[in-house]
């Protein structure tokens, strides 16, 4: 709470000088964050007046419960200035989709949640017309959540012992019974330096490859944290191919494990590189895109192209599909036209998703990767059911309830989906909202992705969804970025019983 | 080889007859059948010639080589009957399915794996002007494959430790050192007789419902199997009501463990109503059949429909779903009209399918049931990791080798469908195969039920498929018939290596 409301504090500050620069035309978007700023302040230090004495060791349970209340509440403080800004100010239409808090609460969770979904888009509701300190806020929302998710996953849950703590075994070797503490706060500190480096390098590469200031910071948020909001309705189509070309890189990098990266800077690159997960994403990342480029480009041979139309189109379908397989979400091509295969790509990709401890969204290579050895090694147990072999992934052993889980992690988000899928015809019933529409908006707010395909493709928006369906697409967006546990523990009964 | 042989000549026989008696209008069909006797014969003599030396003691790897090679040579020679007819019978069009061995080999194959999907219905190509002898051998090979895989499953692979013997425990308590061969025997001998009771049992009733013995008959080896050839294009819409009824009844028995059914018939009414499979499946049964029938009848109140169209209505919600949940596949109304939700549940039902045990095909409810009691059990164990509770399916704990058997065998499944529904759009590309077109077919295929959606839907056929995409769905429904492993360990290179 407190951390949110020195962020919008902050914004709105930005927002006070521009608005005294400007001669007062924009009083709207500084007084609404104000407001947010003010109500976070207040609900935040009332929590924490309350919690005073408490000695704040945090055990299951409780981090569990901290960790989805942060979601839920902090998607509410963040939605308060879109909500009152379109309440405020007297130009926007009583048919703005930020006149309604679900859709401002839904803007809030995709970027805290780092999806990158957005209600906004058609016409009457155009991105370019929201005032630049809401834009500001929006894209500060989505660095936020990422560093939150980072330091989440790797920092915070496995030295709990909750959750899959060997899938981020690269810098957290587990619980110890003393020094928890202290552990946390140096494997954050060292997490949030890299998360730092990587958001201050990318502005100043995009400001150096001529892009305005507000653009690259906005972008960079929405890069560094997978998360794919842009401040243009043409997202990165807008910008120019060198331009796109450093944001694929930052996209890749923010997709890859930050103990990997850590590793990465502090010299260690043969251990780095000998990273199975690293070594997978990278493949499918470079097989995908391969793939996806060759079905775009085969039918330009032949037909005098010009070069510079295939150098396009072979960036189209390279940053499509890095965009797409970290979960960042940016268009850089109405790739809901394409042909089915390349589609069928990206939709499998969306799945995959990028590394574990990463910012990325998705199951996560490595879960992929522990699921399919599992599958084949019980190929072989049929006919020698009696040979125990060990279970490795790069030579660290995944014991029996490690595998277990990630099966069930995997047959979990795919119930998700059905019944997400299921849920969204159910209530759309017909009209936009087709078979592959709700498919495609439950895996791309499942898997933090963003955009999807057919009446959510990359030219669309989620503004037409109907408030239950929306409510629908909020919970799936946070329930992928907590990676479920988190939110599922909610609903049973053994954990709100006394030990 | 020879139980086929022996079987498609005792077809022939009643085609002599029936050949004699309609004065020789009609030698096509039993010289077809002959020949394919004469090769079943020679060949057989050959292989058991050949073996004649060998003790007979099959171990894992001989066994699943031997069940995969029982299927895919034996629908080869079943497949000889529809081909030569259509090559000797100058009446027979040069566009006939029957004309190419594809064709014969899918149709053969669909039925040996009781799938009964079926290339034949078009105009041209009718069931109703196929000659009787050969849709009398059509039906029977659905029958034979229903015996076969409950023989399989429930007697000779869980003796010898293959697969998941613990899913098949109410008449088979593991391998013993001793007397391996004695045990398969009773076991087999018990389920053939369960299997002969049924099929007479239900033959008697549909003749004294008024159905000619041809189809009462026919439609008994279809219904005991869960297979669904019918011998009329309209498949048992064709009937009467009391009649579906008495199929419904059938189609819901072939669908349970045949070891619960055992237990049943010599009196164990309470060890068997005590099973949590056969309570699950009744369960899912009932709800789906409800909410199925709710959303047809609902629509039809208050639009002053007579009590008749709606009794008819209530008929087409409960029979069809049972068809297709219990995998059988028997049409009584064109389902793929129906709204959106009805033909969702039928979709998962295809998915989760009937008891393992059974003559019925999917993923098996006892599988669901363990899959989605893990993916409860991981939710608390995210917060209590270090509770070890007891998993328990009815009182029989099933350890954790079994449920990452399973969870593998679920997300195999799912693999599979994807990769099918994946291959079978590359193939066709756009025409009548779009994406819903080809997600049924491989749902239909990999969980032998037959009919699908779309153009595969229940007024359709597989006919109208390329050569190569009818390869893929025969592949398909040997590899769902034979739960996936014994053809898959075919492709592990472990598997050929000796000892």
């Amino acid at each position: 709470m407190l951390i949110l409301s020195i962020s919008v504090l902050a914004v709105a500050g930005w927002s006070a000088l521009r608005w005294y620069h400007t001669g007062g035309s924009d009083a709207a978007a500084p007084l609404a964050m104000l407001a947010c700023a003010a109500s976070g302040f207040v609900t935040g230090g009332l929590l924490w007046f309350l919690a005073r004495r408490d000695p704040g060791n945090l055990r299951q349970r409780e981090a569990l419960l901290l960790v989805s209340l942060a979601w839920i509440l902090g998607a509410a403080l963040s939605a308060i200035p879109f909500f009152l800004w379109a309440h405020i100010d007297p130009a926007v239409p009583a048919s703005h989709p930020f006149t309604s808090f679900v859709d401002c609460y839904f803007e809030a969770m995709s970027g805290l949640t780092t999806t990158g979904a957005t209600v906004l888009g058609s016409p009457g509701s155009l991105i370019e017309e929201i005032p630049p300190p809401l834009l500001l806020w929006r894209s500060l929302t989505q660095w936020l959540g990422g560093l939150g998710i980072v330091v989440l996953f790797v920092a915070v849950l496995p030295t709990l012992g909750v959750g899959g703590k060997k899938l981020f075994q690269a810098e957290t070797p587990g619980p110890l019974a003393s020094g928890v503490r202290p552990r946390i706060r140096e494997t954050a500190r060292v997490l949030w330096l890299i998360y730092l480096g990587m958001t201050l390098l990318l502005i100043a590469a995009l400001c150096a490859a001529g892009s305005n200031p507000f653009d690259a910071i906005c972008h960079t948020f929405a890069t560094v944290s997978s998360a794919g909001f842009s401040t243009r309705d043409a997202s990165i189509a807008h910008f120019t191919m060198p331009q796109q070309v450093i944001i694929a890189v930052f996209m890749v990098l923010a997709g890859i494990n930050f103990g990997v990266l850590h590793l990465f800077i502090s010299g260690r690159y043969r251990q780095a590189l000998a990273d199975k997960e690293l070594r997978f994403y990278l493949a499918i990342l470079l097989l995908a895109s391969i793939a996806v480029t060759w079905s775009l480009v085969r039918p330009q041979f032949g037909t005098g192209a010009d070069p510079a139309t295939i150098a396009a189109t072979v960036r189209d379908g390279v940053v499509q599909t890095i965009s797409i397989q970290t979960s960042t979400g940016f268009c850089v091509t109405d790739f809901d036209r394409w042909e089915f295969l390349p589609k069928a790509i990206l939709f499998a990709g969306m799945f995959i998703g990028a590394s574990a401890g990463s910012t990325g969204g998705g199951i996560k290579v490595i879960r992929v990767l522990i699921a399919a050895k599992v599958c084949v090694a019980e190929i072989e147990r049929v006919f020698r059911p009696n040979v125990v072999r060990p279970f490795k992934i790069g030579g660290t052993p995944v014991d029996s309830q490690m595998r277990l889980a990630t099966m069930a992690y995997m047959l979990t988000i795919l119930a998700l989906f059905v019944a997400g899928t299921l849920t969204l015809m159910l209530l759309e019933g017909g009209g936009r909202c087709d078979l592959s529409t709700a498919a495609a908006a439950t895996a791309a707010t499942l898997n933090n992705i963003g955009p999807g395909f057919g009446a959510v493709g990359a030219a669309e928006n989620y503004g037409w969804f109907s408030m239950p369906s929306k409510l629908v697409l909020t919970a799936l967006m946070a329930l992928g970025r907590l990676e479920l546990y988190a939110l599922l523990v909610l609903f049973t009964p053994r954990f709100w019983r006394t030990q």
